[in-house]
Formats: C-alpha cells, sequence, structure tokens
C-alpha cells in the first residue's frame, strides 16, 4: 500500500499547494516514540531544558518573517494575528524556562526523622520527575501557540519529558518548519532532534496515544477527536493521563442592571470578541443571556450595528466551514430562534459573522434548543433573552463544563452591592476561568492562568496555559533513608540550588 | 426482590456475627449521593472543616476500646495492630486539619495587571476549589486507615468535599459504627451526618462511580476490582478522576556487597516484613532480587529461620485464603521453583508463612514464569537468584508499576562509592517511593509522602498518603477582572488570612 500523502492547501483558494509528507505507518510511530525516549536523558538537566526553551524562543523569532508567512499560507489567519501569536508562543517558552530554573515545580519536600510520630516517620524527601514521552495533539485554530512549540510541547520539555507531535493536518509544512526551527536550538544545547518527534495522520494520532512508551498526553480540539483519543488512553492495559481541551461554550451573563446601564459598549464589545480570528477561538462566548426589555433591546442593536460591519473572514479549512454552515443551519430552523444578522457563507470560501436569539425559557428545559448549547466554530453567538433572574439562573444550571464563565455588572453590583457576589458563585462551578465586566478572548500567559474548566472544556484539572502547565507531565517519588551521598542536589539538606521547598511543615522560601 | 443482607462475618470461624445492613439500591445510592451533593454547603469554610476534622479524631480515639474491638472481630488483625492503626488515623486526621488551616493547598497565585506582556496580562487571581462528592472505596486490610475514616476521606472532607463512602464487605459492622461517630463529630460543627454517606454492596459500588453528582473517586484494593471502576469512572458521559490503589510487588534487590555484608541482617529484616500484618500490606515486599552465590545462601538460610519461627495467622476473609492458597500452589508448581519454607494453610482458618526461590533468569523474559511477577496477598514472597548484575537488572526492566522500590546497599555503596547511584536511577522509574536498607511496610503520615507509584499501583499520579493528598480533590479557577468586593478574602491582595501564596511572579511566605 502506497503511504498516504500529506498536502499543504490554501484556505482561500481551496487549493493544494505541496505534499509536505507521508503520513506516518504504525512502526514509523514506534520509532520516533522510541527515538524520543531514548533522548530523554539529554533532558534530565534543567540548566540544559532552559536554555533550549530560550533558545527555541529566539530561532523562532529569527524566523518571525518565514513562519508567519507560512503560517498564513495554510491558515489565513492574517499576518498581524500570526505576529502576535508567535509573539506569545516565544513568551510563553522563555516564561517556561523561569519557570524551570525557579525550581518550584519540583515541589522538594523534605522530612526529617521523627521517632515519636505515629507510626514513625523515616528520613522522606521527595521531588517530582518527568512522567516520558508526551503525545502533543496541535490544534487547527493556534497553529503557533497550541501547535509544534506551543504550551503542551513547552511545558512537556520544561518538565524533562520528551515530545511527539501529531501534526494538525490543517498547517501541515508550518509543522514541519516549526520543528526544525526548534530542533535546531536544542542541538546547540546536546539535546537531540529525536526529543521533539512530528508525526501526520489520523491513524498515527491514535497509534500514538496507545504506544507504550507515551507516558501522557496533550490535546487541543474538538469534542469527538479528543473524545477518542481519551478513550484510547484510558483503555490501554496501562492507562496514561490524557489532558484533552475539548470545546466550550463560555456563558456570559449580562444583568438587568448592567444592560441598563451600558448596553452598548456590551453590545459592542461583544461583537468583537465574538468575531475575533473569525470566531475561532475555543474562548469566543457562545451564548449570552442578555435580559428581555428594553435595555437588552439596546444591547442586540448595538451587537446587530457591530457584526454588520464585521468583513467576511475565510476559515481555517473546508471542513470548519462547512461544518458552520451547517451549524448555523440547524440552530436558525429551530423554533422561536430569530437571526437580527444571519450568519453564512460569504464569497466562496469567506463566511460572514451573525447571531441567534432565543427565549431563554426555550433553554431552561431539555429539548430540541439543547443543540443552542452545544459549541459552534466560527463567527456566531446566540443570545438568550430571559424574562427574570430564574430564568437566567436554570439556564446557567443546565450548562455543561465550560473553559470560561462571565458577567456584565452594573457599577452598583461590581461594588459589592446587589447580587454581583451570588451570580459569581453560579458561574464559579461552570468553568475554570471566571470573568466579570470582559470578554472571554484573549488567554493572558502568566503564572495564574488557568485555562480549563470542567468537562468537556476539559478531561483534567490542569491547565495547558500559564506556569503550573509543567504540572500535567510529572510524578512524585519520594526517597526514604536514601543517604546524602546518593541523593540528587535538589535533596540535600543545604539545599545548594536554592529551591524553594517544605522542610519540616515549614515552607522555604 | 427482597434487598440483599449484608453479613458481619467472623473471619476466625467463618461464621456469620450479625445482620449488619442491606445492600442499597440504586434509588438508595441516589439519595445518599444526593444528600451528600447538597451538604457541600457546609464544608465551605475551612475552620469549619479543621474542626470537624480534629473532632472526628478526638471522638474516634474516645471510642477507641470500642472500635479496636469490632474491627477485631471482623478482620481478626488483633488489637495491638488495630490500636496502632487506629492512632494513625486519627493522627492524619488532625494532619489534614493543619493543612486546611495552613492553606497553601488552595494554591493561591495572583498576578497584576501587565499591559506590556504579550498578550497583556488582566487581573488575574486563582485559587482551588472543591471538586464535589468523592466516592470513597474502602479498603479490607485497613479497616482504619483506608476505610471509612481514612486518607481519601479524611483528605477529601479537608478539600471541602462531601464523601459517600463504599463499605468494605470485610468489616460492614466497623463501617457502620466508625461512620456514625465521625458524623457525631461533624454535627457539632454544623456539618450534617449526610456529608459522610455510607452504602454497601457490589452493585451499589459500581452505580455510585457512574452518578452525575459524584465528581471524582479514591479507591484502595485489587487489580480487577480497581480496574473495572475506572473503566465506568472513564466511561461515563462526563468522565471523573479515579485515584485508586490496584496492586504493587514492591520489589528489593540485595546487591552482592550488601548480602557480603549482612546476609544474616537482611534475611531477618525481610522476614519480619513480608509476615507482617500476615503478609497484607500492599507494600509487602513481593520480590526479592538475591544473589546467586554464598552471601545469597546466607540470605536463604536466615529468611528460612525467621520465617519458620513465624505463627500461623488468620487472612482478613475466607476469599483472601482462597486466593493465596491458590495463588501458592500455581507458583510453586512452575518450573525451577522451590519452596525452602512451604506457605500454605495452616489450622482451618489460617495460613503459615513461607517463600519461594527461582532463578531470576526465568524472569528476565516473558514466559509461565511472569505470574512471579503478580502480586501474590499474603505471607509469601519470592526470591529471585541473580548470577550478575545484567540478569538483576534485566528482572527489574520488565517490572510493572509499584508502590516502592527498595536497594539494600554495601556500607561503601551508600557512602556513593561503587554502584549504589545507577542502581536507585534504575529504581525511580520503577515506583512512587525508593528506599535504601529499609523495608517498604510501615507508611509514614508526613508532608513529604508519596503513596503512590506507575501503574497499577496507582490509577494516576496523585497520592493517597501525606499532605498533599487533598490535591486529587480540587481544582483551580482563576477569577479575572473581578473586584475585590466580590472576592473571597483569599484572594484580597492584602492577604489578610496569611497565606502563602505567589503574587506576580514570587513566592510569599
Amino acid at each position: 500500500m502506497a503511504a498516504a500523502p500529506v498536502w499543504s492547501v490554501d484556505p482561500r483558494s481551496g487549493k493544494r499547494r505541496e505534499q509536505v509528507a507521508v503520513e506516518a505507518t504504525d512502526q514509523e510511530v514506534d520509532a520516533v516514540v522510541r527515538a524520543a525516549h531514548a533522548a530523554r536523558g539529554a533532558l534530565a538537566d534543567r540548566a540544559v531544558r532552559a536554555a533550549f526553551l530560550r533558545a527555541a524562543a529566539d530561532r523562532l523569532e529569527a524566523a518571525r518573517d518565514q513562519l508567519v508567512e507560512a503560517a498564513d499560507a495554510e491558515t489565513a489567519l492574517g499576518p498581524v494575528r500570526l505576529t502576535g501569536e508567535l509573539a506569545r508562543t516565544c513568551y510563553q517558552l522563555r516564561s517556561l524556562a523561569g519557570v524551570v530554573e525557579e525550581g518550584a515545580f519540583l515541589d522538594v519536600v523534605i522530612d526529617h526523622p521523627d521517632a515519636a510520630a505515629t507510626p514513625p516517620v523515616p528520613d522522606l524527601r521527595r521531588i517530582k520527575v518527568p512522567l516520558g514521552v508526551v503525545a502533543v495533539y496541535a490544534a487547527s485554530n493556534f497553529p503557533f501557540a497550541f501547535s509544534v512549540a506551543g504550551g503542551d510541547t513547552a511545558s512537556a520539555l520544561a518538565a524533562g519529558c520528551p515530545v511527539v507531535v501529531k501534526a494538525h493536518p490543517g498547517h501541515p509544512a508550518l509543522s514541519e518548519l516549526v520543528a526544525h526551527v526548534v530542533r535546531a536550538a536544542g542541538t546547540r544545547h546536546g539535546v537531540p532532534g529525536s526529543a521533539l518527534g512530528l508525526v501526520h495522520g489520523f491513524d498515527a494520532g491514535l497509534e500514538l496515544v496507545r504506544h507504550p512508551r507515551v507516558a501522557a498526553a496533550g490535546f487541543t480540539g474538538s469534542l469527538g477527536g479528543g473524545r477518542a483519543l481519551f478513550d484510547a488512553a484510558a483503555a490501554r492495559p496501562v492507562p496514561v493521563p490524557f489532558h484533552g481541551e475539548l470545546g466550550s461554550l463560555n456563558p456570559v451573563l449580562v444583568t438587568e442592571d448592567a444592560a441598563a446601564e451600558r448596553a452598548e459598549d456590551i453590545g459592542t464589545g461583544l461583537g468583537a470578541s465574538m468575531t475575533l480570528g473569525v470566531g475561532q477561538f475555543c474562548v469566543k462566548p457562545g451564548l449570552v443571556l442578555v435580559p428581555a426589555g428594553g435595555s437588552g433591546d439596546r444591547l442586540v442593536k448595538a451587537l446587530t450595528d457591530a457584526v454588520s460591519a464585521t468583513e467576511p473572514g475565510v476559515l481555517l479549512d473546508r471542513r470548519m466551514r462547512d461544518a458552520f454552515l451547517a451549524g448555523i443551519a440547524g440552530r436558525a430552523a429551530l423554533p422561536d430562534v430569530e437571526s437580527p444578522v444571519t450568519p453564512g457563507a460569504g464569497g466562496e470560501h469567506t463566511v460572514g459573522a451573525g447571531f441567534l436569539t432565543v427565549p431563554a425559557r426555550r433553554l431552561a428545559e431539555e429539548g430540541v434548543h439543547d443543540l443552542l448549547l452545544e459549541e459552534c466554530f466560527g463567527p456566531v453567538t446566540v443570545l438568550a433573552r430571559y424574562a427574570d433572574e430564574d430564568e437566567a439562573s436554570a439556564v446557567l444550571a443546565r450548562l455543561p463544563g465550560n473553559l470560561t464563565a462571565t458577567v456584565h455588572l452594573s457599577a452598583r453590583e461590581a461594588a459589592g452591592e446587589g447580587r454581583g457576589a451570588d451570580v459569581l458563585a453560579r458561574l464559579t462551578p461552570l468553568a475554570g476561568r471566571v470573568l466579570v465586566d470582559g470578554w472571554p478572548t484573549g488567554v493572558a500567559v502568566a503564572s495564574a492562568q488557568h485555562h480549563g474548566g470542567p468537562y468537556p472544556a476539559t478531561t483534567s484539572t490542569s491547565t495547558s496555559v500559564g506556569g503550573t502547565a509543567v504540572e500535567r507531565w510529572l510524578r512524585p517519588v519520594v526517597y526514604q533513608g536514601v543517604p546524602e551521598a546518593l541523593l540528587p542536589p535538589e535533596l540535600h539538606d543545604a539545599n545548594p540550588l536554592g529551591l524553594p521547598r517544605r522542610c519540616d511543615g515549614t515552607l522555604e522560601r
């Protein structure tokens, strides 16, 4: 059987640009994983990892023009957005280098012997060690930040784990290019290219998560694909952690008071957020609870103006475009659903933004309108008009897990008067990030960031963005009664590396 | 259909003592879980949780005589061991109260806005929140420390999660008694009894892990039962974390130098460790790599003397006894396996300790001897006699994951000369706890403790013992742009509760 070709496709024309590679066979996946496993020793030293991550950032920046051009040719996301995304990716690599150097992620805990305890405590010294080879499934919508050199790869390398990336079919040429740049950075620091493997093909992706030498997986993508891989990871003879981001509706609640106070601002802000990147963000606000009366009508008017003024855009690929159009058609056909601005096909390869409205009571109980509670990728959002607080609360109570949940409050509510705290308490169980008076698009790379949430937002309690993303690829080991001569310096009493740690119960910094 | 009775059975006679309860129906499981979920608000306050945990310890101690008698009647573990285990359980409850009060487990991270970052950083404040109702599956072999008031329950309550325990059928009367005592402690602090549910029955246990209101599960038990529940947790429409401890061989390597230096001490120590609690510890050393020559023969002689002098003991129940005898028979019948002290039936309800030997080369490659690499619960261990270091390493490389891995070194090796560091590096990938010159039985309750390991030792990277056990029942939430008036005090700038935290990248204590 001939190897299946992997094509680079121009989303603006639907035409094939070039053949980039062939899909990996099972034997090839095996070879790539084994080579990555064999390279793990090269990542054992924290200083090497930090230097490698910084060098990767430097080289990606140096290749910026070439990379942005390659990314735009395959994703049509445009040079401005892609330049920003590449900068974010480099910032993330350097941030994680800092995390590696600080060493707090090692979670060192030392307990000296205590014969008086029940049972007696021997000498115990705990540290975290890398899990092994990490499989990373790249996303379509972030060709840099959630792909070959994205957060999953950067945090896994930071943890000391070799990586094998399953490239997204939407940008295979860029994937090869990024892998080449990162590998070149590694070579300068003694890290072989095999520490960052890259495979193409759907079947190769499934084979990857089943490989006995793969110790964990990170995924950003759709509910269907992510769940299939999650199931495969759980069904292995030796199950492995699968940290997947699978989908999110990102609900927004606009209180009656907030709408009365600044309906126009909120409507305009919503229009900008939901159409950003042609609506192709996992944190796009997909369901907005808006009051039913006059204030809500003003918000709808402002949103109508904002969305009507948005130019049609090119989606990432033909499959996305078909799914978007089908998703819109199914939703718009539901009873009581209206389309103040009808989303749909623009030109032959573009789509126009729009939004739907529905009475919130239609969503308060199970029924055909539950389709509106599923994510629809692309420039569309749903406004559910609620008659009173109970109706809004009933809809919130029915939502699946989300990456984000947002509330817009009036100044009085934000100051602690009225129902602000109550709303916040209702939103917290729904999501991993809760916003007041903001928009969920734009995920800052920061120590405190959490990009995750109850299923299906993510399949675990972890984050794929921020300093704590590294936690996913580690496991603790405690050494009992081990002489200092045999311990790594991280666990020596004198703390020669100056690590933050807990010693005999006390946190030391 | 009549409800299935739950009997308390005397393992010393095999006779039924009394009917304790009936197995829970699906409807009853549903009611217990919903009541637990409804009680979560009572656990929201950290001070209440700490007071509750301390009160539970006080009341369990006050009821010690009654509890130890009840436990001994159903487990035959004896009053000395059970008194110690109860003390350990109370110590653990109080330790976790301290963890709750300190608040480091909340992992508070605050980032103030930074417009210069790429992308800009808004005000972000991260904290951990409880997951929801936790299902706890009690163990047979630790009727206190890994059962109704054991580490899973204590750490879940510490995290703010209500608990529903699935009682172990080996000690149903004790389970009811312990639940009663803990609930009484809760009532004094405004925590309703429903915050600690208790159900009996195999089917009830499966129903429990499938219940939509159950948010996570903790399990200590067998590979078969644990894997079935793990699979059910993963197959849910909304999968939940399943933290299970499923089995461990706990390999021990005795170096040639160590055997030459102190074969008798090691043999005697091994005999004590493997027969402790009639060999019914999850950390019992089950496979010992011993050199083939004269030093190893001295070790075997010392072990023979120690094990021969051990009195027969009563196993936890008839099922365990049958499995032990069948396990021994299958192993002893393998080619080249010898039994210097034959383990097997003692009296009608007791078993005698023993051990088997096998040439290590029989374990170096896949074959019928792989049975010796599976855990055999009860007072037996397997000595694999190795001809050289390569043979020992070949066996280590074939082992599944373990809770512990141990090496006995000579004084010279322990001082860093010779192969000590190399052996430690080989053992670290095998286990969550690595010991030098000790025995794995005896799991200290301490900040640094890690009781877990690569599958099947545990199904996740977490621990069920020690201060970090609480991490399993939490998820992070980050608040973005939320006015201080609406934030919990844990996230206020002034840090009014004095929490350890990370602020703008810097660790604060």
